[in-house]
Order: C-alpha cells, then sequence, then structure tokens
C-alpha cells in the first residue's frame, strides 16, 4: 500500500450539502494520509449510466491501487447489494447497480443491442477480478439513507487503510453490470450510437469508438450530417470529432452543441460510410 | 498534532471566484502537510443558519484535533468579533456571528420558542470550552473585505501547524450562539418545526429530530399531510423521512420535495400525533 | 523541493465531468506526495483574461516552489505553443495564449491604453524569469482536444516530482502576454476601466488599482455615479469599495451589484476626480 494512498470520490450528490465533506471524514478517520481526488459529484441526480461513463473515463488514469468510491444510488436502502470489488490493480466501492462494472474490461461486459438502451444486466466476474459484499459491521449504525457515509466511506477507508477486501464480506461471483460502452453495427453497416454525456461545454459524447470508424463516414445526429474534423482548432460550427477519449463527439468550438442541437443523454447518433445511400 | 492536520473549510464563496484558493494557500504557508477538505463552498450567501447546519452535520464526523474553517459573514468588516473556539476536541474558526456555535453541545444552546426563528443570542461558554478573540498580528494587512485570507486562514494555519490557541488572543467568555436546531413542542403536543436545508436532491431537511417523533405522526408541510417511511426506495412520491443525520426529512425519490411542494428553508412544518384532531 | 509540493489548478473544464480529475491522476501518477489544491474550474469557458485575472489574484499567496497548472484554451489543437515558466520561485505551466503572463510582475507586461480591450501580444521574457516549450515526449499518445491530460499535467508532474524545467523541452524567449490589468488614464485626468470579472456575490471587480485613485472621486458605472466606501458593512445599496486585492469593486451588500446595474466582464467604470466637471 501507498504512503499516501488514493482515494477517488464519484456521486451525485451535488457540491451545496456536507455530503461529500462527511464521506472524506470518515475516510481520513480510517487513513489519515490519503490522497482525496474528487472526479465529479455533479452526476445527473441517479443516472447511474452517467456516473459509470465519467468513472470509466477517468480511473484508469490513477496509479495503481487507488480506490475509487462512487455513489450514485436510486436504490438506496433498498435490497441491492453494496459491493466493493479489485479489478486491474484498483479498487472500487460503491452500490451493486452497475455502476462498479466499468471496472471491467470493455470485452468481459455485456454487449448492447441496436435499440437498446444501458440497463445492466447480472454478470459472472471475469478470470481474475474479484468482489465481496460489503457487510456493514454494526447495523444499527447504518442510516438508511446515507450509505455513503455509513457503508461505503468506511469500506473505502479500510482499504485505504491497508486492509484487505476480503475482511469486507464475503465474495461475490456475479455482479450488475451495464453493456459495454460501444455502439453496436447494424446489418446495414450503420453505428447505431448514441449520446452518453453532455460535458460542461456542450459537447456531445456518444459511444461510437472511434476505432469503429469507417472512412470515410458521416454522423448522423439530430436531423445534422456531420463530417469528422481532427482539431476544434480547424472546425467551425457544428462538427464531429473523436475525443480524447477515443469516441465520437458532436462539439462546437466557441458554442455549445448540444444546446445547439437539443442534444441530452440518450439521443440517437448514426454512423454510416459515405457513399452508402439510405 | 496530527502528522497531516486536517482543515475543513466551508463559506459561502461559491466556486467561481479564486477566494477559496487563496485561503489554501495561506494554510498551506504555515501548514504545508496540512489535510485539507472542503465541506461546502454553496452556502446561500450570508444565510449563517444555513451554514451552521451543515457544519453542525459535518464536523463530528472529522477525527479529533481536525481545525474547521468557516466563513459566512454578511458582517464582514463590522465590529462584530472573530474568534478560535476548542471545542470536544476540535478546532472552530471564524466569525462571531452564530456560525461557531454548532461546535457547542445541543443542551448548552439557547432553546428555540414556538414561532420564533433563529436569530443569534449571547451565550456563556459552558464548561470545558475554550475561545479566543483573533487577534490579526499586523492590522495594515488586514483587509476590510477579506478577512478570510487576512485574519481566518492565517489563524486556521497557525492551529494546523502546531500553535496554540490562546497565542490568537485573548480569552472570550461568550459567542454568539444559534438556538439548538430543534423544534419546540406546542403545548398541544404538535413539534412546530422549520425547514433548515433543501439539498442537492430537493430533500427539505427540518430541524424535528427523529427521536423527538410522537409515534404514530403525520408530517403537515405545504397544505399536505405526510406519513413517515423508513427508507426512500420504499415510497413513491413525496414523503417523509427520518435522515441520515436524524431529522425528518421531506423527500420524493426520483423527484424534488423542495419543488414540487414550492419549500424553501424557513418553511412550517408540524409534527402531530396521529389521533389527535384539531 | 518540498516534501508536499504544491500543484494548482486552474480551468475552465467546471465540475460537472471527470475532466479535472484526470489531470490530477496523471500529475499523482509522477508526483505521489503532491498537494492538489484547486483554484477555480469555472472561468467563463474560453475567457483567456478572466482565467489570468483569478490566476493572477491568487498565485502570489501559494508558498514558494508552487506550481500552477493553467488551462483556458480556445485555441486547443491549434499550433500555439504550451509553456512552463519559472517566475518569482513559482512555476506556471499552460497554453502561449497571454493566460501565463500574470506571473509576470507588473511593470514589465504591455500597458493597456485607453479604449482598447484586453488582447495578448509578444512580449520579450524580461531578465530573472525563463520559459520553456514543452515537448510531449510521445506524440502518439497526445490528443488533439485534452492537451491538459496530456501534456500539461505530465508537465506539473514532472516539476512536482523534482524535475527541471529545462528538461521539458528548449528555452523560449518571448510569451505572448496580456496588458497589465490597471486602467490607463486619460489626458482628462480620467481612470478607464473596465470590469474584470463578476464574483460569487454578484461584485463587479474592475481594473482600477485602488492605490492610482485620485481622492476624493467618484465612481461612474451604468450610468451611475458612486462614492467610494471603506467596508461593506458601511455601506448601504450599491457602492464602490477597493476589493481586497487593492482593485476597485462595485459592489451591493446583501444583493447583486452586478445584476442590479447589468454589468458584465468588459463593461466601463470611469473613475474621475471630485470638482472636475464634464
Amino acid at each position: 500500500m501507498r504512503s499516501m494512498p488514493i482515494v477517488t470520490f464519484l456521486t451525485d450528490f451535488g457540491m451545496n450539502d456536507a455530503y461529500v465533506g462527511v464521506m472524506k471524514a470518515v475516510v481520513l478517520s480510517r487513513a489519515p494520509s490519503a490522497q482525496l481526488v474528487d472526479i465529479t459529484h455533479k452526476v445527473p441526480p441517479g443516472r447511474i449510466v452517467s456516473g459509470a461513463f465519467l468513472l470509466e473515463s477517468a480511473w484508469p488514469f490513477f496509479p495503481a491501487d487507488s480506490i475509487h468510491l462512487a455513489v450514485v444510488d436510486p436504490g438506496v436502502g433498498s435490497s441491492r447489494r453494496r459491493i466493493a470489488l479489485e479489478a486491474d490493480g484498483h479498487y472500487f466501492v460503491g452500490p451493486d447497480n452497475g455502476l462498479l462494472s466499468c471496472a471491467l474490461p470493455e470485452v468481459s461486459r455485456p454487449r448492447r443491442r441496436p435499440g437498446d438502451g444501458y440497463l445492466a444486466q447480472r454478470l459472472t466476474l471475469p478470470q481474475g477480478f474479484k468482489g465481496v459484499i460489503i457487510e456493514p459491521g454494526n447495523r444499527e449504525d447504518v442510516s438508511a439513507t446515507f450509505e455513503g457515509r455509513d457503508v461505503f466511506a468506511p469500506a473505502a477507508g479500510h482499504l485505504a487503510s491497508g486492509g484487505r477486501l476480503s475482511d469486507l464480506g464475503p465474495l461475490v461471483n456475479d455482479i450488475a453490470a451495464l453493456p459495454a460502452f460501444r455502439a453496436p453495427r447494424s446489418q446495414d453497416g450503420v453505428l447505431r450510437g448514441v449520446v452518453l454525456h453532455v460535458d460542461h461545454f456542450g459537447n456531445a459524447i456518444t459511444d461510437v469508438a472511434g476505432s469503429d470508424l469507417p472512412n470515410p463516414c458521416l454522423v448522423e445526429v439530430a436531423g445534422r450530417s456531420l463530417e469528422l474534423r481532427r482539431t476544434y482548432a480547424e472546425s467551425g460550427g457544428v462538427c464531429a470529432i473523436v475525443s480524447s477519449a477515443g469516441r465520437v463527439e458532436v462539439a462546437m468550438p466557441n458554442g455549445s452543441a448540444a444546446r445547439d442541437l437539443g442534444l441530452a443523454a440518450g439521443a440517437e447518433v448514426n454512423v454510416r460510410p459515405i457513399g452508402w445511400s439510405r
């Protein structure tokens, strides 16, 4: 374990309340020298897919042994399990609702089918990955509404202080998993994508992988057909580019593509080889 | 003193400016290994009661010797004092306007009376608690508008670097104290509460303590009568639950109770024993 | 180098995405014990002048050897250079678009002329200041859209881990520099200022230095003539004061001067000696 173990935080708790600070207090009580890093607390409330997408875009950049505490949990207080995973040298702590499945490699996750959305399915943990069900020590102390404080932060603090995953509870074999964020291809060769996230700049980030693109191609979204550009700087107006995360993104330099085109998470995006005609 | 002393920050400064970063710079100049933790900087501007409520809901979760720097200060530049407190093994630094009275146990604070709001009153510090008036060393350096940088951050940095409370200035015997956040009971047995805070999820958190509740009871708010539920998950629509902080909260899973009912801080909430008729 | 080197972050990335967390991950991968401090991530998108103003108001309060990573970069992906500076014992990393010129003393920066705005000009680095062009080691890994992650964070991490400035790339002699934030005086003795930034409280902070003020004087803004006050507390209504950063600020206690007067960054503010008549 590192002398300053990294604990990251991703939630839909917002920044207006004391909830995030309280979770950090609980972590620091167990691991006083932890490096606490916020990924974001502005996941749209209850949107597990958005949370998983944002966590997936961040955690691989952290060094090994980092602990990622993630809570986007519309089912808090219900019977869904609380889990901790060890995956690729990283640790993940959160509700078993699909959020943490972004810890698994894309190839081991379910595949989305054209027309389907991102709904979690049960998935057996692939070899080399370990998971446990977190069993809170003292059930009396556990509130029904703030498991971030009472279950997840103590577990993250336990791991950050050098505690073992297996101390947290019994092994688990399967977890809730979201399909890999990768647009399926229709029989006609068209990639049938969706907008996963609209960022601060109004860029609409899709689940179309840059590496899946036919070349040349057209990106169809909101009734528009867009050509691919290489950078924001070379484009005027709304354009499509392959983003820093390797995904097709609908962008508008010095403006908001999402606002301009009326795009939100879930909007359909099709990528069509050029030359193909409907 | 800890090797990485914890300094928390709670202000109404927002996140758009450099003010918070500057306060942290000043703390780090004096205590380079401090653990800096934001509680929130989105206290509604000037609302001392909201700030005190949020600080009260967070600080007890931090380990002993933590230093809590809190600035919600509509009177900056006026003659109100700047104080530092030692309370229950924690340190508190901020304006003497009621904000820091949340460091004191509920029983030692004034009691609110039915119909009254949360106005600060002078209170003699109870036994075991220590306070000082912060005397800035060099009055020339002190701006009239940013005491967070010029008075409070240096004091917090002093404490974080192992400096003594008594070095900051002369002892103080009384401080401005807000009433304890606990709804009074009317002669008719009804708890006369108010909404203390609306959180990011639109939950309206009241000053009615879960432990004060008659059983069974009805929560009356905005012309509605709500039954108590145990968790968010088991409820549909708007409901009342006892929150993670032990308070009655008006909530709406997958929606905003505050928006739905038009609730804001200060709104009245009555809790009435069931069976009782007006 | 410090045992916990300070790395500050200032961007226009907002708080809703994983971008800032990813940059921190990259820094921590190289400098595990770094003190990471956010200045702000809410610089209005693409507004270099706002970013430079906010950075200038914060960095001098940090201890020597701090590393300031700043990205406000409407030209990302274009041919503008990426630079790192050593200035006054601090390090600065970011795009060469004027943002980092706030590292230079006011006297060495261009002067704004009445009627002109804040446009960057080429400036030879003054003696005692050192700059390099950051050359990303492996061009293949560098995305065209997220140089914060691929260029600037690695450079900041390099410096935070004790690496030398000169390891980052070749020396540079001139950088893009914004004029000093100091209102010029017209021939008629009037200071011709502009609003640089509107803060969270609605205070409109101008480029008029408190030390340049004629005494007595009137502050003219949005058709109003305001007298100077010493503190927020002694004023009712909209007023002008000299802010904690030594600048004239148009403020309104318990309200928003910017909203009340319709002020935004760029608005004109004139300061006129009293007794002078148009």
